[in-house]
């Protein structure tokens, strides 16, 4: 209602820009549009049935009988209530929704740089796949980033054109949903690095926060689940958007009641950015067991590097060859490398590995590739098109 | 809370019944239940993080010492909660959903049974296809009623089985989602009704009521579209509760904020049925309009009477016959049946005709087939099925 | 068009029940419409630009004239086409879907039954919360078993009521969504019980088959994660089905694509049930690994009996009392019942336990209450609900 | 296949231009890719059980063995696949998405132009509200050519980044189901333009087509009946782009199933512009018609210029005032403007009025404001942004 009543004043403004109005009037609108009240505007919405002539009315009761005229002049009352909301929603997404995913971003670009050179189990279909780092992992999620500069992007856009038309509102929504996307998934990955076997991080509890009421010992990720649960509620209704680009010719009212539900999508994605960012600044990252993880597969995890480095030295089928060996060593005890040592056909490959080529073999958790680097790199560029535009 | 206080009060009972706690700390458990306050508990749970645990920590200081350890023993959180909340849903559509429903549905019949003589053109694809009367039309809708039977159904099944799973969770939400749809599919038509080309009904106006802010001439039929668009932002929040199916091995909480939503859904179905309810209850017919209409389309709505009395009385081809007839009527002046009288080899085939059935081509608003007593028994069953189930 | 051609005979027969057609053009449309060849009735169609009449067009050239004018009288093309698709639904579904749910239950029962007593960690937010067996946790996927009778409901019903209300097939279309919901469901926990880190199940693999493209030691849940993705796929169409709810008048044709789809549905259900049958048969169970899982958190698995058995033995806030027990052990190198038995406070309660009670503090593998029983009781009260039911 | 034999090439290629593979070995994997069949990958691939390793094992024996082992060297299979994915994409889009897309465009150009000073009544809610014309009314669908743009905006894009990560597919996803959204808008709206009382426009029919298989004078509008459909088939599939952004860790598979379905959103936006396309090629539009609606309402459709024409020659509550006559002249049989001219009120400013003015209350047809202008503008901006890109 403060919003329409601010764009009956900029219409009140251009009618006197336009010699229509007298300028003593449109300052008589505006002063009036910004002292009214919402009791009173409903107060006789109550009695005529109709929000946007409510606005008028009571504008109308408040300002020199000349003027009155000039209220709303020419105007339908959708031109009002879009002009309203495109104003509400950039300023929600300009100062609510943008500066708390470039919170949550600049946490994550913290951590990764912070745990760049610390090795984890890399893991594709939930097998241990090749080793990482966490840091690597956590600049995975620049995703988000990507949303938080579309956001940017999408501001000075609604600028110009308004968000007035059914696609522009539609795309809003499907930013705020992919947001919420990336965050759930992100969610997910540190609910599940707190699974009891896998215990890499765990969320931060308060002294006297109770986990569970019937298991004292739990200690639940529900700050995550919580983030993952925002998700599943709010990101069907983008379909609503879908559904409100139908509108009859020149147009119809049935976005009467969804479009009043839409703020809730953008508060939405802020409150999930806020609490997923304040959980990520108080887990507990257990880097030893996160070292130790990475050894359970018994040496499986460096099935790659050791097909990878046979076929280099020549042998023609290498990836077949590691498939043999880590079925042998999963039925018996042996390690796959072990297995290859005594493999006569490999036996001579392994001879012409370099040095460090054999410690990759050796040290598995020292086979992350360019892991670390990527990390570090991710969280400076990063850092850098976030400066200037976060607030301080 | 106060369903969840419920809960833990019904616990103490049944611990009592197996004789594992005492009568007396049963009485006092479900005595501090009932009085038990909103602002303690979330007091409590601001301090220790963990909402159910609050509630049964605020029990306990309101009970003797002795009592306080029979407090949710035994009990995990979600076996509270799911508890409450199925109690809540089926009070809530035992007490508000199907009362309204139902009233809905019994303003329905009695239009269908005051209208089932009140001939209307029947469209289909929005084009006049054969005649019926609009007390049959509003009998179609019938599926609504069907709708509030299967809620009926539902809750002596939860009565039993309680809501807990989210199958039977998910099974309410597409009741109470397609419940909304057959009334947006009945908004809808009466918006189209009202379109000034067809203008057979018209939304009730109160003698003060404004219907648009700068065409003062608009009577817009807002209540109609305001339903259709509840379903629109209603409809897609089936989704979530195929969402919250997913919950990994014993339970996780990744539905701990979708679930808060599921309410809603539930008051938005209660909400459209009050508000089609009172609209259909206000709706101004035009029957007079409505007879007009049918003899828009210049005979061509009789098109399907005369290719089948034309069949009847041994035409072999009939519907290509009087398909070029109406292609024929649409360039020309004359009328798809004037234009048989003048066909050769139709004209003989007319003179068959008994005078009932010629009836049936002069007066095309009578070609209206069984829908009068259709229209009659419709209402008069779900009139007696209604009965005893609706309250005074 | 096989089934449309049948409904064109069934209406023919009706005709000639009626006393409207002769008997011997009921015989002759009914022949011509076992014989109809699709061909002829596409290249009819492309000449017309209609698919019913062209189909009826096709009728009528393979039978005696005077029996031309009976093919189609009186029907319209909805009638014959809703008529055609409610037989191929019914069709589908009992001859295909259920087999194969049932197929699917029929190996869950066996699974339930024959791990009734192997015993697995109970995980609730990802976390070891008490013991169960895995039969139990087999046991609980018995949703599955209740959308598969609810489809047997299905059936009868809409052998009376036919599927053409559109309200009709979104039910159904529901019923698959929800199964294939149940069956993601299990999919997931499978392929969580695959992680590296936990290990409990492995998916069948062919002495030949590859895991991964690049990493030779993978053996990736792909049938599992095969299912989910079915369930991603074909959970979004149920909002198709909603939007064909709206339907404007006595039917407009705007769900003539839309309903085309509709099929994909039901095989995709059938498909997934079929996968995850053959999957859960091939799988392999490591119940050493089970067991040893059990004991991964060091007693925090039996906090939950620690507290109620202190309850029980007359501590009044037990709960609190072992919350911090588990706290101090985490931080710590002792158990939490080591922790207890040095307690002042709680050392005289743990002197009252009973040797039974006793025992479950120190095996906590045998702490998993009433699974075992409650996994037999599931498992025979569905072979008997299934029997009778299932084609041999 | 196809797709990723050519993913395969490339990364041979890439491997010899960073010196790990000879020359002559990328070659030969570039040929062989060039002819690989699809018959023998299959064959492959239902021996082991892996789609990709399957086409790398073709392609290797169709090489020298010192060749081998650099197919596929270093490479998962989701890089395989999702390069082959994104370059599929990308030319589905650039070669058939946008053509079909830009004819459409320059199909409504030619239409907004052509029409440009037919009046026609404008509509909102159903009701006339205030003339426009046609051509500004196909002139408000640019948003089309907006999403037209976008999805040029979006191949450059692709180009450098890939359409690899699942938020770049989600975006390219919800640009197709917007532009399937603003076609069902679209074909909606010329949908209620031919019902029976408007008759403003009709499809184009073959001289042979038969529109209803009972009711031979039909002619129904099948095509744009099936656009909106099409719509409601696919615009939900957006949900499962937004459930395959959770992928677990560093990927899990269960996309494996959903993606396979990815380009039938990209082959359905394609089909649903060419349909449209065709049918707004072929309808036929009433002027006459369009001019008699804008009549119907005696005068109604005046009262806004009425309003705003008393207020400017000094009415203080010219809206209320009208709002009164247009009530009084539905009650009996004088218009608006004959009350108004009887008022002893408004008759002294009536008499105010400019001949322009009182040409505008007594010409209603010609009260469209710049409706012609706007229509013209949009053409030719809209026009000259497509021209360089379409195809010849």
């Amino acid at each position: 209602m403060r919003a329409q009543a601010k764009a009956e004043a900029a219409l009140a403004r251009a009618l006197a820009d336009e010699g229509i109005a007298p300028q003593s009037a449109a300052d008589a609108i505006a002063a009036a549009a910004e002292r009214v009240g919402a009791a009173a505007v409903y107060a006789e919405e109550a009695r005529i049935g109709h929000d946007v002539r409510a606005l008028v009315n009571v504008i109308r009761t408040e300002i020199p009988p000349d003027a009155r005229r000039f209220v709303h002049l020419g105007a339908t009352s959708m031109d009002v209530v879009d002009t309203a909301n495109a104003w509400r929603y950039r300023e929600a997404v300009e100062k609510v929704v943008i500066p708390r995913l470039g919170l949550l971003a600049s946490r994550l670009i913290a951590l990764a740089e912070g745990e760049a050179e610390t090795t984890q189990a890399g893991r594709t279909h939930g097998q241990h796949a090749v080793p990482i780092t966490f840091g690597f992992a956590i600049a995975e999620y620049r995703a988000l980033e990507r949303r938080y500069l579309a956001h940017l992007g999408l501001v000075p856009a609604s600028h110009s054109t308004q968000i007035v038309e059914p696609e522009a509102w539609s795309d809003l929504a499907h930013a705020c949903v992919t947001a919420l996307g990336v965050m759930a998934n992100l969610a997910d990955d540190m609910r599940h690095l707190q699974r009891t076997e896998i215990a890499e991080i765990a969320e931060g509890f308060g002294a006297q926060q109770v986990g569970s009421s019937t298991m004292p010992q739990k200690r639940n990720p529900v700050s995550f689940e919580n983030v993952k649960s925002m998700w599943k509620a709010f990101m069907p209704r983008v379909i609503t958007t879908y559904l409100d680009q139908i509108s009859e010719h020149q147009r119809d009212l049935t976005n009467s009641a969804s479009q009043r539900f839409s703020g809730e999508l953008i508060a939405a994605t802020a409150y999930a950015a806020t609490r997923l960012g304040s959980s990520i600044d108080g887990v507990h990252i257990d880097r030893e067991r996160m070292k130790a993880n990475v050894g359970l597969s018994k040496g499986g995890i460096i099935a790659e590097a050791l097909y990878i480095l046979l076929a280099k030295h020549g042998h023609a089928d290498a990836h077949e060859a590691v498939r043999r060996l880590t079925v042998e060593a999963e039925r018996g005890g042996r390690s796959a490398l072990e297995l290859a040592s005594l493999d006569p056909e490999l036996k001579p490959l392994l001879a012409k590995l370099t040095p460090a080529e054999r410690k990759v073999l050796d040290q598995p958790d020292e086979y992350r590739g360019l892991a670390p680097e990527v990390a570090r790199e991710v969280a400076q560029t990063w850092r850098a098109k976030l400066a200037g535009v976060l607030p301080e």
